[in-house]
């Protein structure tokens, strides 16, 4: 590294941080801007209603003029799902390898963004020149082919971005992730280091993808006599590939079930990196013309999500597969944090169906442990060490290693979304803040439900509403037709008609009093309802509904 | 065992089977019913404000003159936490150990029931008549203290109850569980054992308590310099104790916080549970007289619960602890299924704020693990096995080791909730089904919240609501006032205005058809309004909030 360097470039992750999901990151030198990976999130328990979560590129917006591109890690949603709401407002050219732009063509695709949408395809230790950067992609392991770790060059030295990735000796497909690269990388002089931390608070190494397809191997030796069912993860495209080598091994026919796996597999397909024996695979509906023992079914549903193909299997509400005594269902697969209860769940449902449940040992991570973290510290020796991807406690485990590898405690820094770290060779601070709060998407509606809509929500689901509407006259303001109650989500109503009565008699009785006074405000009126009411109700029923008087006048 | 026994009586889960919690089973024999527990449950995510959920006993209050008492195993909520609430149903005779009578007493105090309330405590070995049934209370060990199997003899035979239980061989309160009795029960013939299946899953024995102690010793010794703060459960008393213990010993004083921790471990101390030396608890408000390496807190919230003390801390609320730098916070806990994302939540924030969290070897399992059910079982030898405590997965392991245990496979029986087990020397079939669905507590109300009402509330939490308020005139049925559109928990009105102005018109369109083809029924004319609303809105914003028109007339 040039020591002399006095060059700054400012890295700004509008997502990823603190939490799972959402990765994105932009870095900035003057008039260009990369932006790194556009994903998204799943809305958490409190988010009621929403469908995704998608980051707030306010900051990209105000910028436009300067964005070069956005280039890609890997396939995951986490960090390609928001794309195509993104591109709808920025229009950046896209540079992902292979597979990576298979994937994100079919969302392009789905959202009628094809034609305006400028791609370009990348291999392995090739370079683009965005701006004042360029960036090279280079080989990683990790849990969907093609992923890739990106050197980018800027005009403040370099930044090694590892995107998610692990070290896998025996991949399934493609080579071990590029450690000589990394190596020469550091010879050179790495300025940063922006490593994934999903897995940074576990010890050792992550088994290789192999050690899944020899336990596959083993589960169909021991149950040769039944039907099997296996559910993994739809873009774990390596794990379909060994679920199917199997089967070819042992003469079954491989189904494919549940539509973002059947859409990942084609497109895998396509490109080339799953490889399927003729005669193999077969349609769902050609499952029936086979004995159980001669097919296997490969399906989403491995986090219990509500709607995907092994929880409506389990649940029998599946309309071609019904669970048999004796199939035999392996998740392939770790409860992601959040979905335990749900997948034991269907696990419940599937047992109690008579199936046999297998769900340990039958999946390996796509995520660097700690050891892996280690060799890439001391591969690419960087000045800087800024741990991403992950929840805090990740981060801090991750920050806590590399000072054991050797970086000074303040060359490490755990960044918060819409941090805007300054980083070069004297200076490595946080000089700003940018608007990073994620934005819903709840139907076609994006950014139009925010948290008064979502505090409403979260009122009606404990107790429901009571709604009061009252007739006023427009001149004399007396009361015209009166109060009635309508509640939703409160009460059996039929079981409930003294209180409903007395709802009403308490409400009668405010609006007299408001209307005996000469109120005639009514913002007044409302609110003292509300309040009698609200008091009525809770010591009535220990209970908080929402109270919704609406006045007409005639 | 009498081999020409033709008596059967009947076993009756009420509760408990297929879930964790609101244990209560009925075992009748023609004029006498007792009663097993009588457990709470926590409402699942889709039981949207509910409080509790406590057991159906519609077939208990038809048979109410044959009730003979209630015996309870031991003082978790999941086997105590309804009685309350069915007491004031059925008034039965309460029969418990000393702690668990106290902690009953508890919650009979908050209900007004003391006076009421039949109660005698019982000592482990004594032997209690109840009708046609004997019940001896035989000492366990469980990770609340006092827990007692139950040997309940009836006319059919010996029915071996061991409640929650683990083998502790070096306990922290009491004995080890009394094997010997089980195993001179077993000598004399046990027709079948209702053993715990929680932990049927795993393999091996459940650390002794007392190996936490030594943990918590190695925890204290090194972090000398630093603030001490440990969640646990607030009901086990034992482990309170043993961080009592190392407090005293490492020269801290301890704190306790938290509503039922405090409420527990004050019943605990009264009753002589707990041993607490002089001048080591102190109150919390005097925390602040004392340096940080000189106080330990111990406090609920292990479990991530929103509103509970170490949540609180965690999230700056708490009005008397705030987090320094350097706090050394320990889960003495694992996450129950479901409960992991809130509690890596209170880890990410506590550590974000400078804390060091502990959460690894911190706790042991107070359940049976194979091993120790495989012991059970050899010392018993029953005829019959009915597992009991689990979901179906765990009854199906429990099951599966009954039977490796020897037992035949038709005399081991997963039972459902609600089933009617005829069970003699003879006789070992399910003949009927009672009502047992779960009874739902909202607020002061039992019973009034049930499945349409949840559904209301799902519906709203999801797309929120619209209401349309439409006034008509009496005689000509003509629109006097309206349509007006209120709506909550469906978007931003401020910045959706065209989006509310196209519902009014669509709104106002679909009356307008009704009112000139003269349709006078409020329910046809709502329909209609519902359904073009509805339209309209999947159509725009591929939502569905509720659509609530309301009429009135002047």
């Amino acid at each position: 590294m040039n020591k002399n360097n006095k060059e700054t470039v400012k890295i700004i992750p509008l997502g990823g941080l603190e939490q799972i999901g959402m990765n994105i990151t932009a870095i900035e030198y003057e008039d260009s801007i990369i932006v790194i990976d556009c994903g998204l999130a799943f809305p958490e328990d409190d988010m009621l209603g929403i469908d995704l979560v998608i980051p707030d590129v306010t900051y990209l917006k105000e910028n436009a003029d300067k964005v070069r591109g956005l280039v890609v890690t890997h396939g995951h949603e986490d960090h390609i799902g928001a794309i195509p709401y993104i591109e709808k407002e920025l229009n950046m050219p896209i540079y992902a390898t292979k597979l990576t732009m298979g994937l994100i063509e079919n969302k392009l695709k789905e959202h009628n963004l094809m034609n305006n949408t400028r791609r370009k395809v990348v291999k392995y230790g090739q370079n683009i020149n965005l701006g004042a950067f360029r960036v090279e992609f280079i080989r990683t392991n990790h849990s969907i082919a093609d992923s890739a770790a990106l050197a980018i060059y800027t005009p403040a030295g370099l930044i090694v971005h590892t995107g998610d990735f692990k070290i896998d000796y025996t991949p399934v497909f493609g080579g071990t992730i590029d450690l000589q690269r990394f190596a020469e990388l550091g010879k050179k002089g790495v300025l940063a280091l922006m490593a994934d931390s999903t897995n940074a608070e576990k010890e050792g190494f992550t088994q290789s993808e192999k050690t899944v397809g020899r336990t596959f191997d083993n589960l169909f030796n021991d149950n040769k006599d039944h039907r099997i069912i296996i559910a993994t993860f739809a873009s774990n495209v390596d794990r379909v590939q060994q679920i199917i080598n199997s089967a070819y091994k042992y003469g079954r026919k491989a189904v494919i079930e549940g539509r973002s796996m059947v859409n990942i597999i084609t497109t895998a397909s396509e490109l080339g990196y799953i490889n399927i024996p003729d005669n193999t695979l077969i349609d769902i509906s050609e499952m029936k013309n086979y004995p159980d023992e001669k097919v296997v079914l490969i399906t989403t549903g491995s986090q219990g999500e509500n709607m995907a193909a092994l929880s409506r299997i389990a649940a029998s509400i599946h309309n071609k597969v019904a669970i048999k005594p004796g199939d035999v269902v392996i998740f392939s697969s770790h409860p992601i944090p959040g979905n335990e209860k749900a997948v034991f769940k269907v696990i419940n449902e599937l047992e109690a169906k008579g199936a046999h449940v297998i769900f340990e040992d039958t999946h390996v991570s796509g995520h660097a442990c700690r050891e892996e973290l280690k060799l890439i510290y001391a591969l690419t020796r960087p000045k800087y060490a800024i741990p991403v991807h992950g929840e805090y406690r990740h981060l801090k485990r991750h920050a806590e290693l590399a000072v054991e590898m050797g970086i000074p405690k303040e060359n490490v820094k755990i960044m918060t979304t819409g941090d805007v770290l300054e980083i070069g060779e004297e200076k490595f601070d946080v000089v700003g803040k940018v608007p990073a709060q994620g934005v819903f998407v709840d139907g076609l509606g994006v950014g139009d439900v925010g948290n008064i809509v979502l505090r409403d929500r979260q009122l009606l689901s404990q107790n429901g509403l009571i709604i009061i509407v009252v007739t006023l006259d427009r001149y004399s303001n007396q009361l015209v037709a009166g109060p009635d109650i309508v509640s939703r989500g409160f009460v059996y109503v039929r079981e409930s008609e003294t209180l409903m009565e007395d709802c009403r008699i308490t409400c009668q009785e405010a609006l007299d009093r408001c209307l005996s006074r000469g109120v005639t405000d009514w913002g007044k009126i409302k609110s003292v309802i509300k309040d009698d009411m609200g008091e009525f109700l809770w010591k009535r029923t220990k209970r908080s509904p929402m109270i919704l008087p609406i006045i007409t006048e005639v």
